[in-house]
Parts: C-alpha cells; sequence; structure tokens
C-alpha cells in the first residue's frame, strides 16, 4: 500500500465532491431550474469550477504526481491506482496550461450559453448566438493554444482530448473511405424513395404515452430506475452523480414514434456504461468511460445495432402495440422494422437514419476543422453550414434552428465532440461482428434476454471505466485494434437486403 | 468604501457558492434522486459541507471579522454590510465551537436519516428509525455543549439557533397564556362535533388536477414561476438557491382536498419571503429570511389569516369549483369556508385545525426539553409522545406512522424548530392586526387584489432578509415587540363566531 497515494485521496475526493456539485446545478439547470435562475446560480457555478480546478492544480498534487509517477512508487500501486495517476498525469497538464481566472470565466459563460442557444435556436435567430458562440470558440482556441506542441495542429490539440491519438490524419482517412463505400450506397437507396413507408410512426403518438413507453423501452435495456432518473430536456443528454445515480433525459414530438424510443435506448446505453463501471472506482477520476468514442459505441449499439434489428423487436412488438393499440393496429412487425430504418436525405443529425448518420458528423467535423485551423467569420457559418449539407446530402435547411443551431454541443464548449459519434458507430460495429462469434446474439434477442449481452460489455468495457483506453479495450475484448472495415461491412449488407440493391 | 470588506467578499461568494450546491443536492435528495444514490452522494455532501466550514472558519475571516468589527471600520461600512458582520460574528462563534470533523460527520448522518425516517414512516417502524435519531441527538447535545454558557441551560442553546432571545422562560409563559385561553375553548368546540361538516372536502378529488388547482394557488398568491419550482415530496418544504430560483413542494392525498391547497399556500408564503429579498443581498450571509419564527409567520399569515378567511375565497371559490365540477357541485363558499376551518383534536400536525396547532407544538417542545434538559431513553419517545397526546388532545396515535414518526424534522437534525411555528402564528397576528389598521385587508382580499399586502410584507419585513432580526422588524413594523395577545384575540374571536359559542 502506498502511503504517497493515501495522500493524494483527500484531493481525489474534494475533487468528486465539487464535480458533483457542478453535475447536479447544471442537470437541473437543463431540466427543472426556472428561467430567471440562470443569471445568479451561474456565479456559483463559477466560484465551484475555479474551486474544482484549485483542488487538483496545485503545488501539493503536483509534487504528490512526481513522486507517484516514479518506478519504484509505481510498484505499490495498484492496478487502478495507477490508471489514476496517470488520467490525473495527463488531466494535470491539460489543467495546468490554463490560467485559473480564464477557466472559471470560460465556465461562466458556458452556463450562461445553454439557455441563449436554446432561445435563438426556438426564435431562430442565429445572429443572437453568434456573439456567445464566438467567445467560446475564442476560448477553446486559446485554450488549445497553451497546449499545443511545435508542428501540431489546433484542432489536433482539441481532437486529442476526446479520443487520444486519433488526429485528423487518422480521421481524414475514416472519413474517406465511409464517403467512398457509403456514397454510391446512399445514391442507390434515393432512386427508391418509396421502397419503404414510415406512414405507421407518423400518427398522432400522445406525449404522456410516449413517456410511459420510453421508461418501458429504457427497463427493458437494463436501466434500473433504483439507481437512475429519467427527466425531459430540449436535447437528450446522460449525466451522473456516480454508478449509482445515472441520469437520462428524453424528449418527445407527438408525430415522430421514433424519436423518443431510439433517443431513449441511446441514453439508455450510455447509462448502463455507467451503470456498470466498478464500486471501487465510480468516484475517482477513472469513474467514467473511457472515452467520448468509446462511450457513443455503447449507445450506438444500443441503438442500432440491437434496437435497429430484426430481432430486438420480437419479444416486445406486441407490448409497444399495447400503448398505442389504435395508433399500430394492423401494423407488422417487418412493416414496423422497416419504418425504423428508412433512410433518407435529412436535416436533422439527431433524426438521421444510421446510414446518413456520418455525413452529419462529416459536415461538423469539416467546419470545425475550418474553425479552428483555417479562417472563417463565425457570422458566415450558417452559409457554409448549408452549403455542406446541399454539397453531401442534397438538402437545404430551411431555418437556422434545422440547421446550424440544431445541436447543443457548440454551446456548451464541445468541440472535437462529433467525430467521435462516427467512431462510435464503428466501434459499436466492431463489437458487434466479434461478439456474434462468441455469442447467440440473435437469439438472445428473439428470446428477450438481453442480459448476456450486457454482461459480456459489463465484464469486457464497462467495468474497467477509464482504466483502460479504447485502444487497449478492444485489443483486449476483440483481438485487434480499431478497424472500421466492420461498420462499412455491415452497413452495406444492411441497407442492400433492405433496399433490394 | 471598506477595503477590508471587499477582502472579506471572497470568502462570503464561496461560502454561498457551497450552500447552493448543498442547496441543490438536498433539493434533488428529497425530490427527485433515485433510491441507492444517497449512500454514495452523501459523501460528496459530506466533503462539500466540510470545505463549507473551512471557508468560513479560519484564520483569515477571523482577522478580518475582528477588524471589521472595530468602531473606526464599522463606520465605513453600509447597513447591509454591518448585518453581514453582525451574522458572521454570530455564525462565526457557532461554527467556531465546533470541530470540522465533528460537523462532517454529522452532515453525513443528516444526508443518510432522512430516508431511514422516509422507510420507518413507511412501514411503522420506530425501532429500525432510533438508532439514527439517537445518533442525531447526541451529536445536537454535543454540539450544544460547546456553545453553552455558565448557567445557561442546553435546550435555550438550542432555542437560541432558531430565534435569538426566545428562551424557555419566555416560551413556558407564551405556550402557559395559550394554554389558558385555548383549553376552554377546544372544551366548548369538542361538545359541538356535528356544528361544521367536511364531507365537501373528502370526496375522491384527482392527483393531476390537485396538482394543477396547487399550482394555480401558487401563483394566485404571487409565487413566480419564472423565478420558482414546484415539485412533489414526502413532506412539502420551501428551499432556495437566491431570490430568483425558489423551491416549493406540495404532496397530495385524494380523499383530502384541503390538504394540497393550504401546504401550498403554505409553502407559498415562505416562497414569498424569499422571493421578495433585496437583489443586493440575495447571495449573501444574510440572503434568508430573518429567523424561522419569522418565515413560519409568513407562511402563517398566508395560509391562515389569508387563505383561512372567508374573503380570500370570495374571488376565486368558482375557479376552484372548475378544477373538481362534479365534486364540489352545489357546495356553497360559506359551505366551504366553514369546512375549510373545521376544528377537532387530532394527531397530524400538519392536518391540524388553526385552534388546536399549537397543542401539537406544545407536545413537541415538551419532548425536547425532556431530550436536551432531562433524561429520557430515545426508544421511550413513543409512549411519552402517546400519553401526551391523550393528555392534552384527547386521542392517541394508532401507530408510530401517525404519532412521532410523522414530522421529518428531527431527522434533520432540526431541534428547537417546533416553537417557531407557534411563535409564527403569533407573529401572523400581530402583523395582521397592525395591517388591518392601516389597509383595507378584507376588501382587498374580496377583490381578489392580493398586490398590495405582499407589497406591504415586502416592503416592511421581506426586503430585508437577515439584516434586521424578528424584534426589530415587529418593532419598526407595528410599533411594539412581539405580543402574543393578538393572536389569543384571533384564535378565540374566529372560532367563536364559527362555532356560535
Amino acid at each position: 500500500m502506498s502511503a504517497l497515494f493515501e495522500r493524494l485521496q483527500p484531493y481525489l475526493d474534494k475533487a468528486y465532491a465539487y464535480r458533483a456539485a457542478l453535475v447536479m446545478l447544471n442537470w437541473d439547470n437543463s431540466t427543472a431550474a426556472p428561467k430567471e435562475a440562470i443569471e445568479f446560480t451561474s456565479k456559483a457555478i463559477g466560484i465551484l469550477s475555479g474551486e474544482s480546478y484549485n483542488t487538483l492544480i496545485n503545488e501539493d498534487v503536483k509534487e504528490l504526481l512526481t513522486e507517484l509517477s516514479k518506478d519504484e512508487e509505481q510498484e505499490l500501486l495498484t492496478a487502478y491506482e495507477k490508471a489514476i495517476v496517470k488520467n490525473m498525469n495527463k488531466e494535470y497538464k491539460n489543467l495546468e496550461a490554463i490560467p485559473p481566472q480564464e477557466f472559471q470565466e470560460f465556465q461562466m459563460i458556458l452556463a450562461k450559453a445553454y439557455p441563449v442557444w436554446e432561445e435563438a435556436k426556438n426564435t431562430n435567430n442565429y445572429s443572437a448566438y453568434a456573439p456567445v458562440l464566438e467567445e467560446i470558440i475564442a476560448y477553446i482556441k486559446k485554450f488549445a493554444g497553451y497546449k499545443q506542441k511545435e508542428n501540431q495542429k489546433l484542432y489536433d490539440v482539441i481532437l486529442d482530448e476526446y479520443e487520444e491519438g486519433f488526429t485528423m490524419e487518422i480521421l481524414d482517412d475514416f472519413f474517406g473511405k465511409l464517403r467512398e463505400a457509403l456514397v454510391p450506397l446512399v445514391q442507390e437507396i434515393r432512386k427508391k424513395p418509396d421502397h419503404i413507408s414510415i406512414d405507421c410512426l407518423r400518427k398522432t403518438y400522445d406525449i404522456e404515452t410516449q413517456k410511459k413507453l420510453s421508461r418501458f423501452m429504457a427497463e427493458y435495456i437494463g436501466f434500473d430506475f433504483n439507481r437512475g432518473v429519467m427527466a425531459e430536456s430540449e436535447h437528450p443528454f446522460t449525466t451522473n452523480l456516480h454508478n449509482h445515480d445515472v441520469r437520462i433525459t428524453n424528449h418527445y414530438q407527438s408525430g415522430k414514434l421514433e424519436d423518443a424510443i431510439f433517443s431513449v435506448v441511446h441514453e439508455g446505453g450510455h447509462a448502463l456504461y455507467e451503470m456498470d463501471i466498478d464500486d471501487a472506482i465510480t468516484m475517482s477520476p477513472i469513474g467514467g468511460g473511457t472515452s467520448m468514442g468509446m462511450h457513443e459505441s455503447q449507445s450506438r449499439f444500443y441503438e442500432n445495432n440491437l434496437a435497429r434489428s430484426r430481432e430486438f423487436w420480437v419479444p416486445i412488438f406486441d407490448k409497444v402495440k399495447e400503448f398505442f393499440p389504435k395508433e399500430l393496429e394492423g401494423v407488422s412487425h417487418e412493416e414496423f422494422y422497416r419504418a425504423i430504418n428508412y433512410s433518407a436525405p435529412g436535416l436533422i443529425r439527431t433524426q438521421a437514419d444510421e446510414l446518413t448518420y456520418s455525413f452529419h458528423v462529416m459536415i461538423r467535423y469539416e467546419i470545425e476543422k475550418m474553425i479552428f485551423d483555417g479562417d472563417v467569420d463565425v457570422q458566415e457559418l450558417p452559409k457554409i453550414w448549408n452549403a455542406k449539407y446541399e454539397e453531401y446530402l442534397g438538402v437545404t435547411p430551411d431555418s437556422d434552428t434545422t440547421g446550424i443551431l440544431q445541436d447543443m454541443h457548440w454551446s456548451g464548449g464541445s468541440f472535437g465532440y462529433f467525430p467521435s459519434y462516427a467512431l462510435g458507430s464503428a466501434i459499436a460495429a466492431q463489437l458487434y461482428h466479434y461478439m456474434e462469434g462468441v455469442m447467440p446474439i440473435k437469439q438472445y434477442l428473439e428470446e428477450g434476454n438481453l442480459a448476456p449481452i450486457r454482461e459480456f460489455l459489463k465484464e469486457h468495457i464497462h467495468k474497467y471505466g477509464g482504466s483502460k483506453n479504447t485502444q487497449e479495450l478492444l485489443q483486449e475484448t476483440t483481438g485487434e485494434k480499431f478497424n472500421p472495415e466492420y461498420y462499412i461491412k455491415y452497413l452495406t449488407e444492411k441497407f442492400t437486403e433492405l433496399y433490394e440493391l
């Protein structure tokens, strides 16, 4: 046992407490707080962020980390403790690069930005949002500049924070391969716009009943309401205080049944990851999922690989019909399966089908590249956005509400985050491919027996939290590193069959 | 402008941020958190409480307060700043008396105690709760012991924290006068048990509609939902982050319409107090109501003096009937007025009528006296409780759920709090009596014009927050100090008329 690590523990505990407070204040801000609150509450958020920073960035911690990183001390540490030290060294380097005052200012801007974005989106008023967005970008650029190594591109600094080692070089290659394989497929499908009907999803679906259905879906995939909460917000998200308090939100549209269903399964996938993390590390710096990409792989695994399969609905489609007996009367399992996999280029990322989804990510990726390594006026972004949608997907937003204002991410300072969505899908496909080889996964789905699937993910991915990185987890689980070929193969086979190409 | 006070400000800001975090975590714990969360979350609560303590209790603050208390420095301070220094000196003395480690342990016990109490109440299992209660009492005794002055009784130390200067001597006298005046009145009323019918409140009232009615009632008395939130919890309470985020909870019983109505008006009264506090001090140590007694005077003013009057219902009774057209069909305004003022000794404090209410408080007061200045076994408290109910009110609890387990207060460490309920009623009556002399208050009620009433309270009581104490506010507003005679007169006249005695 390391006496040095014991001296580090109080700092970890304090940092955890601040994180819990900030998670709670932010959760509340998005789900419950009254309209006029944030102007005042943001002061508390700013102060707590500053304190959180001061807890980990100080001479004591720096010295402890230096000592704990020495070979002779490392030998005394458990695997988890080693991972915590490694993680903190990285985090420390990141945080230390940013002056505390600027960090705190940034947190306060973020706290105010969410309602500004929400209002701008609701009123299709990009120019009301642009100044805040510009402020956020300026801070992100400044912060990335502090961390930038020689010859390193600014956007690579930002990308590295979300997925270690996944540079523009790798992503350009990844998106290039996807483009090559998927563009022809999408074009073929566009020739058959009436091949699949989505009429059965476009009735008027009562919102309160959708909420009950969402709760049923969450429980069905294993979300434990003794350890979790579901609420409503503008844009669905997942957050957590620890593995016994994991929270998801959902949103509802009466005319789009699939929206609430796949949002809750998506957020549920994130939530299962957090719920399955080892008790021993849940309140530590490695207590969350290991990366955004791996997190998205879990949400997409549940949303797409599982819930958009034929087999998933076999045991529960009748139950779903009980929620909406009139609206789903006479709809067959096959009709429903086809409807939830309808593919057509659209404007909204979160409503995109599995196939065209990557294009939405690609557009954001390219715009972020322009923002951070190009020279672009924030006021001009809507034009650029719209032009790219026309170029790649053949559709043009009729307003910024359905265009550049649709995502909350940038208002939360999450630049470099979007690529992880595409990585997540590719990782999910790689995992699914491997799992098919070691367990009768389709049979489990048909039997409504989701436990062995989750158990596999828990034992190989979830429980480790942030103690192993994406490449390590993939290598140990599937025997190889990240490989996007499975994703391309999966999509090609699935949509070729669906659209009889 | 005081340079010294400017040096104090960062400590105040930090203390505020911790308070906000703790308020939010506790609010969430009572209204939304999943069942298994608290076991883990209490760690964060404990740490934040410790930090909150360390922020105000340290050599820097001590020195600043000493300097700021000197005459020459006081001259440089604004009235608010002076009040902050005074308040902090008191708080400092209180906090400094308690070792940080013990303070933190206590906060963690409290975080765990709430669900234990809730479970014990739900399952009528006092013995499962007794050990936690015993722990809490031990800490309160220990803490009070640290602050105890020579010749001071332990319970007086505890009482003083809630209402400065209201000692057992004063309370014994106050309750004595009440007992003398009210016992004969209650006895007379008990001879006419069928004089008032409450049948109209005992139909089956749909819970969701009650929630809508509660929202209407909150808005009617002036609760601003742009600056406030209403949720559901086991026991209604009010809390706030600042004057732009004030939160109330309510609870609902289908067979007792008056329960939700008067709970929401009661909590609404607390909430208006908090919403009306000056922006300049809302996030400072004097940003809350000045005392528990004064706070209760505002909730009771709205609940009883206003909402249990005939005049209050004149403009809105028809509207209330629209919520429950079938259930309230044919019920007259007078019938409703009489029903909501039905008086009979009962078991549950929060459901007690205005007249018998003080007996419930008296019983708790006497038991707390026994706990802190007597010698009593916590396991024996249910027996003592039940005996006192029999002695004063002629009723005996059929279970601890309806007996000693009914209140959440002790599980939150709130000993010495109960007397403020009775003081609150007396202060409310004193304020109402004065206001009647300076404005046509009954006419305002009949016109549905509640604004001037609130405005008076805001200008004379609310806006000052904790910058003036109860006696000062009463003296400045009504021209005299606390005087319980108005309360006795008010109850006697009201119930003599209602019961035709």
